[in-house]
C-alpha cells in the first residue's frame, strides 16, 4: 500500500480566507484518507511578485471583501469574527515561530497554527507583536525563551525565507492556496473543486 | 401577491467567469421563482475605478486563472471551451448592440447575448469587430442596417455608459457581479452562497 501524498495547505496568518480554511481543510482530508502538509507563507512577499496587494484595500473589491469573509465563515458553518481594527497585519513574527515549531516540535505546529489565527481573528491579538505570538505558544508547553531566541535566530529566518521562495517557484500567489497531486487549488471557495479532485482523481 | 425583484447579472462579454455563469443564473433563478436582468458592462472602465486589471496578466494569478476557467467549467457541468487567442478584447461594440436590443427588442437581449459569449469564447470569433458582432444578431431577426445604425448612436454609447457607471456607483468591481435584494455577490464561485440567499431570505 502506497501512502497517498499529502494536501499542501499555503496560508498567511492574516488572511481571512487563511483563517476559515484552516478550519475545514483538516476534516475534508481525513474524508479522502490524506493528511496535510501546513506552510505559512508571507503574503507580503508574494505580493511583490503578482505586482497585487491585500484586497481589503483595493476601491470596491476592499468593502465587499470585509462582508464577503463573514458571510463565507456564515456560509461554511464557521464563527464569525469581527475585522481586526488592525489589518493586515506583518506576519513575519509568527509565522518564523511555527517554522521553528515545525522543526522542533512537529506535534504542536497545527495547534499552534490554529492559536495564532484565533488569537488574531477571533480575539484581534496583535500576533505580528513578539510579545503577544510568544505567550501564544505556552499552553503547548514552548517555551518563551527559547522561542524568543527562534525569532532572533538567522537560521530560522533563512528557513521561513526557502519555504516562500519555494512557495512561489511552485506558482503561489494567495491565501489559501492548496497543492493536490500537483493540481493547485487557490481560495477557500476551490474548497468544492478540491474535495471533487480527491473523489475522482481529477476532472 | 408581491412580484419578487429579479436577480440583477453585471458581465463583461470577454469574462471567461461571466461566460459561464451566464449559462447557469437562469436555472438557478427559475427553481426559486426569480428572473433575471441582464446588464452588460465595460471590465475596462470599472478597471480604471479599482485601479486593476485583467486577471490573466498577473504573475503567477494569470496561469492559474487560465487553468481555473476550464476546470471550473468542467466542474459546473459546462461545455469546455480553449481560450481565446486574442484575449481579453474590448467589448464596447456587442456592449452597445446589447444595450440597444434591450431596448428596442428586449426579448431577444438573452439570446443575444449567449450569442455573443458562445461565439467569442467556443467559436473564436472575434466580437469586438463591429461586422462580426452585426452578423450574430441576424438569427434573431435583427437587421443590419440598423444594429450598425445604432452603433453609430450617440445615445446607445450614453446608455451603455449610464449602465456602467450604475453598476459601479452600486459596488460592482468584476463580472460575474450579482444583486440579490440589496446583497452582492461577486464571482461565479458565489451561485452557491446566492442560492442558499435565495432558499434562506438571507443568512
Amino acid at each position: 500500500v502506497t501512502a497517498k501524498a499529502p494536501i499542501d495547505f499555503y496560508f498567511d496568518l492574516s488572511s481571512p480566507y487563511g483563517c476559515l480554511a484552516s478550519q475545514k481543510i483538516e476534516a475534508l482530508a481525513h474524508r479522502h484518507d490524506r493528511s496535510v502538509e501546513w506552510h505559512p507563507i508571507l503574503l507580503g512577499v508574494v505580493f511583490k511578485k503578482t505586482g497585487t496587494g491585500p484586497l481589503t484595500e483595493i476601491p470596491l473589491k476592499g468593502e465587499y471583501s470585509k462582508r464577503d469573509f463573514l458571510r463565507s465563515a456564515r456560509f461554511h458553518g464557521l464563527p464569525q469574527f469581527e475585522m481586526p481594527a488592525r489589518f493586515p497585519i506583518p506576519t513575519q513574527v509568527p509565522a518564523r515561530l511555527l517554522t521553528w515549531v515545525k522543526r522542533v516540535a512537529p506535534g504542536r505546529m497545527v495547534p499552534a497554527t490554529k492559536a495564532f489565527f484565533h488569537a488574531y481573528f477571533y480575539k484581534h491579538v496583535d500576533i505580528s507583536d513578539p510579545e503577544h505570538a510568544v505567550a501564544l505558544l505556552a499552553p503547548f508547553g514552548i517555551e518563551g525563551h527559547a522561542a524568543h531566541a527562534a525569532l532572533a535566530d538567522p537560521a530560522v529566518k533563512d528557513a521561513l525565507r526557502a519555504e516562500v521562495d519555494g512557495a512561489i517557484e511552485r506558482g503561489v500567489f494567495g491565501s489559501p492556496y492548496f497543492i493536490v497531486d500537483g493540481e493547485p487549488f487557490w481560495g477557500l471557495d476551490r474548497l468544492d473543486q478540491l474535495e471533487r479532485w480527491l473523489v475522482t482523481g481529477g476532472f
